[in-house]
């Protein structure tokens, strides 16, 4: 059960102009369902990513970041599921690089015009020959409209599909960002991969939107964990096909370049907590707020130390304002010099913050039920001020439930 | 349920000379238990300890650090369970100072000659009326035979009481290890706490004590994993009382140091491995032997990857051979350029071991049903051959259940 999210409006999804989707049915792990989606730009479009750090990376990757680094247009995304073609070796390298050509074919553009994707189980090899049978229905089914679909049809163990849309005003022309994303990090077991991707038809100089995808993916899916695992096969990209008319954005100074920034930064925002929300078994959305660091890395440590306790998600779960955990967590983050009896503590709902620690322990003026009435809330803030800089970090994470446990142990069974 | 724990064999502990231990019940936080323990030292004796890193350390590791600093000839160890005395600010200061002062005036000896050790709730201070009252009651029982009764009254939600004992040859004379444990790092939520204690009649220079203690922390208790969360409490202290009469091993090339270092790294490994055996909702104790790394740091690294990672930990508790999962974890553990085409895996039971991943993915040789085998063993060594250097380490950890998710979540309800 998602943390109040809700499915996709097919209606408010708006279209890219430049941009068109299409999903088939490929048969790669599970019959009667959508498993292969094309996008296709028109040329001019331009493209940057970021993707996982893990070095056991997916061969998709290694192939995706050989394509941009190769300077050729991109033309088309091929995603499939079912399969992540991770931990695949050369195979695995050879079956991603016949799927970019077998694209390449059907759409007459270079090879390195197609990056590939894959989601799915990891250790087993693509089933190439219905892979490559679905294409031609997937390119048949491409339209401006296909974001409904095709958000549907990048799921793995996702329980909602996750997209985004907004338009914003550039320069007096209208710009849309539409986007869809699916499930968290390693969050779906062998169903590995967090995949994200906006498409928009902002006119934006290509270092710019390198720089830009950069800063979103660190506000928005680097800023995200479920479990702290980082899966094999994590990409998000931004495609900008130019299309809405307006002057190129080539510089921070550019007209609009604020306006475009913060809708980029929102929409990637919204689909990754997205993904929190949709957490394995997850019944809780907490928002991890650290402020008053050196450095935003400190702040981010300090989340993450929080966000990754299993202690601090099981009492979460259990509405259980159990302060300990959570400044035991603060104190093992690895800021050597913490000076605890500086940092305060709160924990935040829509209704008000409560201080619940200073002075190196509980708040004298905190009551427990205080605590335990903003625990009931699916949706909390945790704040802390760490009382030694200006920096700031903001970070989301689910709690864990026995779900997460019955989900994960069963995955395979 | 304990993997393969048995509650220790009170004739099997030796006493060792020098050492008297008493306990009492002091109504802490529970009536009707043993809650308070004593340990006096003769005169003489060389204590050294290792201590939690977590910032937010408690008011009594504060104190020991302070006392051992002091250079006093350290003369008794006083250990509450039930109130952790951590988060309690400027009062648990105070508090573990009184504590110390009364000890030292029920024995005669400087408030410096004392060490003490609190384990249990997190943010509530000691009850210092019925702790003060409680002390001359555990003074009364100390005996040199008080480690079993100890070593049951220093528990706070272990399931079995841990000691071990081991006596070994020293330069033709007999000496002995003793020694006793508790609850893994933040394992017992708020009862948080790793606490440690070996005592030996063993003489030994200060210095290589101190080195010694340091060494054998970093092999057993600093090598062990649970939830990754680390308490407030943690401590781990060697007592060597010097009465076995064997010439004083003051460095390594001594007469019989390099017996006695291994005596106290077995003692100190198998006290900690029995926190990972009793490690909440545990069914399964996995070795993890990771080797062929460029330092030790960066074996320990991987090690704890794997060791923290709740989808591998999920894997066991399902007994799925869920390789992916390893792999991945491999793969985030830090190592920027780790070549994962030369690493391999094996998992290995008493019967042998399985060569699971090789080339970047699954090993060709590997069969499911041979995975699937050692899995159903309560205890399984997961082995990772880096292929980059010459360093090895090996670490402890414990798989993942609906019942630790039981135990956190409804720990204070």
């Amino acid at each position: 059960m998602a943390v109040n999210l809700s499915p996709p409006n097919p209606q408010a999804l708006h279209p890219v102009p430049g941009v068109r989707l299409g999903s088939a049915e490929a048969g790669i792990r599970k019959l009667h369902r959508k498993d292969l989606t094309l996008i296709t730009l028109e040329p001019g479009a331009r493209v940057a990513g970021v993707f996982t750090q893990n070095r056991f990376c997916a061969a998709p990757v290694q192939v995706c970041r050989e394509h941009l680094a190769a300077g050729e247009e991109i033309r088309a995304l091929i995603i499939n599921t079912g399969i992540a073609n991770a931990g695949t070796g050369e195979q695995g390298l050879a079956d991603a690089r016949a799927t970019c050509a077998a694209v390449a074919r059907e759409l007459e553009v270079p090879a390195e015009a197609v990056l590939p994707f894959s989601t799915g189980v990891i250790l087993e090899l693509l089933p190439m020959g219905r892979l490559l049978a679905g294409l031609p229905a997937a390119r048949a089914a491409v339209r401006p409209e296909g974001w409904f679909d095709a958000a549907h049809a990048i799921m793995t163990t996702d329980t909602i599909a996750k997209a985004v849309s907004r338009q914003v005003q550039v320069a007096g022309r209208t710009v849309t960002l539409t986007g869809m994303s699916k499930g968290a990090g390693m969050i779906k077991p062998n169903m590995a991969t967090m995949l994200g991707y906006i498409a928009t038809d902002a006119c934006v100089a290509q270092p710019l939107l390198d720089a830009l995808v950069r800063e979103a993916a660190d506000l928005s899916f680097n800023s995200i964990t479920v479990d702290g695992d980082t899966s094999t096969n994590d990409s998000f990209v931004v495609m900008a096909t130019g299309r809405a008319g307006h002057p190129e954005i080539v510089a921070p100074t550019s007209d609009g370049y604020e306006t475009f920034r913060r809708a980029l930064i929102d929409v990637a925002v919204g689909l990754a907590q997205a993904i929190v929300r949709d957490g394995e078994g997850a019944t809780k959305l907490m928002t991890l707020d650290i402020r008053g660091g050196r450095d935003r890395g400190e702040c981010r440590a300090v989340g993450y130390a929080i966000g990754h306790s299993p202690l601090v998600k099981t009492a979460f779960f259990a509405s259980d304002p159990n302060l300990g955990r959570i400044l035991a967590a603060i104190g093992y983050a690895g800021i050597g010099d913490l000076d605890v009896m500086r940092l305060k503590v709160w924990l935040e709902d829509g209704s008000g913050a409560v201080l619940v620690a200073e002075r190196g322990g509980r708040a004298a003026s905190y009551r427990e039920e205080d605590g335990a009435r903003i625990m009931r809330n699916a949706e909390i803030t945790i704040r802390v001020d760490l009382a030694r800089g200006d920096a700031q970090a903001t970070l989301w994470t689910c709690d864990f439930s026995y779900d997460y446990v019955k989900i994960n142990a069963d995955y395979r069974s």
